[in-house]
Order: structure tokens, then C-alpha cells, then sequence
């Protein structure tokens, strides 16, 4: 029986030379063949950014049986659409982003890159999961976060999502984790964000810095489960509508 | 009685200088003390994007009774987080992004830097709602927008919005409107998104293109409204979290 492999797409927001993104390479070899098509240099914080007034352009920097490695110019939004154009040869089962150096929980999802690379994913209609470890730094261990991938790629790919809907999965920096909880993104706020510096020739600059407040107590909110050692699952979805404010406004007389 | 006038910030991803901003500011001066703090050149497509790589500065560009504009290297997102650390000397009653040269109905929101501003402001707990006309030309025709941008902004500091919400409101390119319709977020994807081009020393370079595909035929859905010609108010929600699914994957036995 020849038994044709799932194809994943993989993307992350730091660049394809990044540990994270060549550890989570490796776990999804075990699942199919893998597609990444990720960013030449680091996009942290791009959000979903897309690039619209210049061209972009990729290049193949990996090419064995199973995986192929293209790195682009563009967004990681760019990327994954990109990847659907023009790299893949055939539809991915799965998306998936990461393993970002970094904590995407809470609000940062709107921020993050890994999580613009899920919700273009999501948008197309596949299956999509971002992988964030809450350390940024460049040889962050993730082992301990491997088998919990390993595990929600394999229920993924076994259940499927909802369309329109991706998980938002965030892991301690721990070398192990107290358990899973499938969360809610928590409220907070950033405070204190920029640092005025004084440029050599004169003027202010400003570095984008502060510190995130959590307003939520709830240990399912996904940054308080993250603070108890949790490994927290995020169901995120693509539709923004707020369907009580819209019920409410049709009562406004616009 | 002395009454302190209402404080509106506002930005946008077309620049300080576009149209569209300008007539944005025009209105609103009606209501209170206007401060613009808004990119120096275009970042359309910005989404959430933030500046964490390189440091930023603003500058004031205008400064009269009521009206101080600034001019920012940083991204929409940027924009109202230096605005609200730096710039503000009182926090705002509304923030405001627009009015985009561009439609950002549908599941462009995600992509849209007029939403980064308006999701921004909501993040920060202050009524947001952001502008945009179904045209991307540099000289547009915004008149008949202004008298709808009036009354929603006059309801909006009359009502407020509720904590964690903000408005996507987008208006044809008409002379004269059907009406309003209070929208959801329609479904759709983008297809056929690159047009590949050779450089003139060789190599293939790739411009971000392609068409919108609606799904969607409810006249409620924001891109289907506005295709009638009608104005669409969608109401938009920061937490992004699929409560339907998270309660399902609570089975799942993670």
C-alpha cells in the first residue's frame, strides 16, 4: 500500500535559522512531509503584516526527501500565502508556526508574527497551530515542549479544527511542564512601552520595551496557566465579530 | 462653567499627510481637542505590526488652538502606544483611525494598520473605531462619509463602547449611501495573490496582487452591505478566543 504522506507548511517569525523553527522541523518529520517556507531574517512582532509596496522573493536553502526549506524576503504572512501560490505542490493538511523564542499568550496573538503565519493559514481553510516557548533567547531549550507538539499535531491532524478557527499553544520556560490547560486569551495591558534614548548627533529615539500587566486571575486564562507552570492551548478564531455589541448597535438607530 | 473638551487621538496606516486623515480631522474637531500622532509615509497592510528592532521618533508637524499633528517612523500600532506613553498629556475619550484610503472590511481587518490603530486604542481601554472608504485613490472622494462619521462619533461618546470592543466602519465609493447596516465579518479569502516579474539582472521577484473572494451572500455580512452600497458597522472583539471550540477540546484529553 502506497499511502500518499500528510504535507505540512511551516513558518515562524524568526527567521528559518532559527533553533525553534529546526527543533519543530523535526518533530513534524515524523508526521509527513514538510514544506517551510519562513522569513530570510527575523520579523518578530510583524503581526499580520503583509508587504505591499515592494516585491518579494524566495529561495530554496534545503532540499532533501521529505523537506524542503525556502527562505523569503516578505512577512510571515507572506510567506504562508506565498507557500499556498507558488511552493506547494499540493494542498498542506497542516500549518504550522513556530516554535516562536517567545510568549504569544494573551493579547501579543494580535502582535505576533507566529500567529500571523496561523491566521493566514486559517484563513486558507487548513488546519493551523502556533508554537511559542516563553524565552527569547537564540539557544532556548525547548525539549521539554517537544512531546506535548508531538502530541497536539497528532490530535490535529487526527480531529481536524473548525474552519475559521487555530490553537494558540504556549509553553513555560521550564524543563518540564505541570500539565496541559486549554485556555482563554487572558486581559492585560502593556505599560511603560518606550525608552527614550538621546541619538549621537542629537534628538530623541524611542525603543519599544515595558512590561505586560495581567488583569486576569482565571487559571484558564492562557497567561496565568503559563505563570503556574501550564502548558496553555489557546482556540483562537478569525472572525473578530463581537455578536453581543452587533445585537446591542442594531438597537442604536444608525 | 469651564467644560474640558473631549481629548481624540487620532492615527492612521496612509500617513500624516493623506487625504483621508485630513478630512478625518476636520470632523472631528467638532467634538473636541484633536491629537493626530500618525506614521510619515504610508504603512499600509501593517496589521498589529510593532516596532521592536529599531527605535523610533516622532516630531510635531502642526501645532494650533485644539490640533497638534505628529509625524512617527513607527507602524500604526506604534503610533498610539508612543501616543499614549509620550505624546497625550490626558488620557483620550476616542481613539480613531482613518479614514483609510482602502477597504478594510471582511477578513482584511486582520491585515489592515487603520485596525492595528483602532485595536490599539481598545487594548488600552479606550473606545476605538476606525474609518475607511472602498477606494485607494490618493484624492478620493470622502464627502459623503463625513456626515455618517459625525453622528457614529457623536453616538460613540454619548454611549461609549464596551471594554475589549471597537468599530471597523467602511463606506462605499458613492456619492450617496443606501443606509447603514450593523455588519458581522463576512467570510471570504484572497486568491491568486502574487504576480511573479523578472529583475532586470534576472531572479524572479513576486508583487502582492489578487482578488477578494466573498462566501458570504447575508446582506448583514460587512463586505456583502457595502457591495449594496450600504454603510457597514462591523463591531470587532480584541479577545480572539473560540469559546465553542475550547469547550469541545476539553474532551480532547490533552
Amino acid at each position: 500500500m502506497n499511502k500518499v504522506k500528510p504535507l505540512i507548511l511551516v513558518s515562524n517569525d524568526d527567521g528559518y535559522r532559527a533553533k525553534g523553527i529546526n527543533e519543530l522541523i523535526g518533530v513534524l518529520k515524523e508526521f509527513g512531509d514538510v514544506v517551510a517556507v519562513a522569513p530570510h531574517t527575523g520579523r518578530s512582532g510583524k503581526g499580520c503584516a503583509i508587504t505591499s509596496e515592494t516585491p518579494v522573493k524566495y529561495w530554496v536553502v534545503r532540499n532533501e526527501p521529505g523537506l524542503q526549506i525556502y527562505a523569503c524576503t516578505g512577512t510571515p504572512c507572506d510567506c504562508v500565502k506565498i507557500a499556498f501560490d507558488s511552493v506547494l505542490e499540493r494542498r498542506p493538511a497542516l500549518v504550522v508556526g513556530g516554535i516562536n523564542h517567545g510568549d504569544n499568550s494573551a493579547v501579543n496573538a494580535h502582535y505576533s508574527g507566529t500567529m500571523g503565519v496561523v491566521f493566514e493559514g486559517c484563513m486558507k481553510g487548513v488546519p493551523s497551530v502556533a508554537f511559542s516557548l516563553c524565552s527569547h533567547a537564540e539557544d532556548a531549550d525547548f525539549s521539554a515542549s517537544l512531546p506535548y507538539i508531538r502530541k497536539i499535531v497528532s490530535e490535529v491532524l487526527d480531529k481536524g479544527l473548525p474552519t475559521g478557527s487555530c490553537l494558540n499553544v504556549n509553553f513555560p520556560d521550564a524543563p518540564s511542564y505541570a500539565g496541559v490547560r486549554v485556555c482563554h486569551q487572558a486581559n492585560g495591558c502593556w505599560q511603560n512601552e518606550w525608552a527614550a534614548h538621546t541619538h549621537p548627533n542629537g534628538g530623541k529615539w524611542y525603543w519599544l520595551t515595558g512590561s505586560f500587566v495581567v488583569s486576569d486571575t482565571d487559571a484558564f486564562a492562557d497567561r496565568v496557566a503559563l505563570n503556574e507552570n501550564y502548558v496553555a492551548i489557546t482556540p483562537l478564531k478569525i472572525d473578530l465579530t463581537d455578536y453581543e455589541l452587533l445585537r446591542e448597535m442594531r438597537g442604536w438607530g444608525l
